[in-house]
């Protein structure tokens, strides 16, 4: 119901979005694409129009006055079903939070190089971080009467439909969405601005500090359930497996859906083989992100230009926010000692690592995380510049 | 006024508990010591006589019917002042739960060969898993009329006195203490039994997820207020920095206090250099454990017996508890290929890593997260055994 009438008559790609033209495609149809990650280390709020694009669908059309969020309490207390419009989640108190968003394939082009892995082959753009507003689903839930329950799961389904008119689904835990420190928005804003269509318009279900695939668009579906998204999605892809298990011996049932994302980081700038100029006093200086799921904030950042002889601190930019809450990234900015010899050969490698408040760290290289689906690609980030 | 009144007439380490023979002290005053590695895999709750030990200060010696726990709402919203018998603690609902805690200096004998640091050098035997039941500290709070507040803490202090007769200390958020999902626990029994006076006889706070150092034993005071503890031990220990920091340019100041733990494991059988008979199919079998702090459940333990060419998942046993809430520790078991050559050689070198439901993983080694206080110490765990 919730998919406009032309797309039945014509291609489901015909009412697609107009996007920006910096935004690079690592597919069309679906339309997914990340910004030059240089761009992402310059705002600490990401412009909603670079913000990465990931769509599993066609985009569906969806008018606010037609609008309707239909909430089911299947499993536990509560109402058993609601219907808020658009007017309606509008008119509830205002929340917002600053979070990161990031794909949990961010970064696969990297691990790719170890071995072949499926999926789209992102960069490090795959991530953006926004100021998003809109309802608190607490304060929904509660409304409904819904209690405390370790074994419920909340589902969300999008209005964006695969070819069988089955709908884009996940699911996070009731604790996580119950929690009021655990910050889930019914979003109608990001930077302040409607959520662009690419984005979810009119409603998205923002997850702080949980992977981007459960923050699903279009949010037309809520249901409290006793188990999780039965979705392609949910059960059958953004898993993690051992570097050991293959395609044949594969067993998505016996592995945990993502959900909190682990510390990862990345150098914005200088970009691979961009030409870098050394200052007066023998250094260069870099920039990036880094970010970590489950609201733990981002404590340090280590550099290193010198193969991890030497490590330098990085500057924070990051909001005072208390750990376990802290969702949005961190920029940072480190100055690197370049060596004699480096300056000789005109080539240097950078390394970055970050650590977060569970002083949980990056592992060093891909090869020991590789996985089969090419998600959760968190190792150092190893950028090679050429001096001049 | 809690210290006995010997202890002002005698030394203070008079009244020193007896322990078992077969804990191996890493110090004799105060007192520290861990078991044999091996014993920790044979039993999923670590019975209380082989639990290691961790004092900071000679053990008081405290009467119940003496013992009075003071409560005082220093900043926020609350009653002033409480003081609670430990008849009344006892009084209060009973709660369990099953808990690791775990040293932040676990390993730190295995980070000290790459660079020498300060501190008692554990091997990895800094870690027992518990069941421990008391009062939740959150109802206790609720009770008191504490109101959530973001940049509030909750300070404890123990009965040990230092030589300037000021106690061991050490604080957590407020939002922990509160949180029912916390678990934080007015513990009086370890594993149905009263705590014995090593682990805090009569009242030890058990914080589950958070590194040892805040589970303060011989608790007498509680205090709620706008500020960490000044003790020592949340100021200028406990906390990590850059591999690059050393004693001369370390700020204690601008490092976070550690709380929430990183992910680890451990190989507990077979124990290094141990001589281990291959079994007819040509496998061995590796014991051990594996841990993650904040609540977060091990999801998989990889093991290798060929450098990380090849990753046998562990079948783990664990409690099936819902993640954030997992506080307890998983013990693991894996079958590992031995090939010719390593037959040939009579030597195999195992290594395991975990992955927790945040899929942090291990870093590989200790080089990059080395640091000065040597805590933290979580890369691969590495044996090498004999093959016989
Ligand atoms: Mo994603
Ligand atoms: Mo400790």
């Amino acid at each position: 119901e919730a998919a406009p009438v032309e797309v039945e008559h014509d291609s489901p790609w015909s009412q697609e979005p107009k996007r920006h033209a910096l935004l690079k495609p690592t597919s069309e149809r679906p339309f997914n694409a990340e910004p030059p990650i240089a761009m992402l280390s310059e705002k600490f709020l990401t412009p909603n129009e670079y913000f990465y694009v990931r769509n599993h669908l066609p985009v569906p059309t969806l008018q606010p006055e037609d609008y309707e969020l239909e909430l089911e309490v299947e499993a536990g207390e509560g109402q058993k079903k609601l219907k808020l419009s658009f007017a309606e989640i509008k008119a509830l108190p205002k929340h917002s939070v600053t979070a990161a968003i990031m794909c949990g394939g961010n970064r696969r082009s990297e691990m790719t190089k170890v071995k072949p892995v499926k999926g789209l082959s992102w960069g490090a753009g795959a991530v953006g971080n926004a100021k998003w507003s809109g309802a608190r689903l607490c304060d929904v839930l509660r409304q409904l009467g819904v209690q405390p329950h370790e074994q419920l799961h909340v589902i969300f389904e999008g209005a964006d439909l695969d070819p069988t008119s089955h709908p884009y689904g996940a699911s996070i835990p009731l604790s996580k969405a119950l929690d009021p420190r655990g910050d889930v928005l019914l979003a109608y804003e990001m930077n302040d601005q409607p959520l662009s269509r690419d984005h979810g318009f009119p409603i998205r279900v923002i997850v702080p500090g949980t992977v981007g695939a459960r923050n699903v668009k279009w949010l037309t579906r809520i249901i409290v359930a006793d188990h999780e998204s039965d979705s392609h999605w949910q059960q059958n892809d953004y898993k993690g497996f051992s570097p050991s298990t293959d395609w044949d011996t594969v067993d998505f049932s016996k592995s945990l859906a993502i959900q909190s994302m682990p510390v990862t980081s990345a150098i914005c700038s200088p970009m691979p083989e961009e030409h870098v100029k050394v200052d007066g006093d023998g250094f260069i200086t870099a920039r990036g992100y880094a970010w970590s799921g489950g609201g733990r904030r981002i404590v340090r950042v280590d550099l290193t230009s010198d193969g991890g002889k030497t490590w330098h601190v990085a500057e924070l930019e990051q909001e005072d926010l208390p750990d376990g809450r802290h969702y949005g990234w961190s920029l940072w900015t480190a100055r690197l000692p370049i060596s004699a010899e480096q300056r000789q050969t005109q080539s240097v490698e950078l390394w970055a690592k970050a650590v977060d408040s569970a002083y949980n760290v990056q592992p060093e290289a891909f090869e020991h995380i590789w996985n089969l689906r090419g998600v959760l690609a968190n190792a150092y980030h190893k950028v090679k510049v050429k001096l001049v």
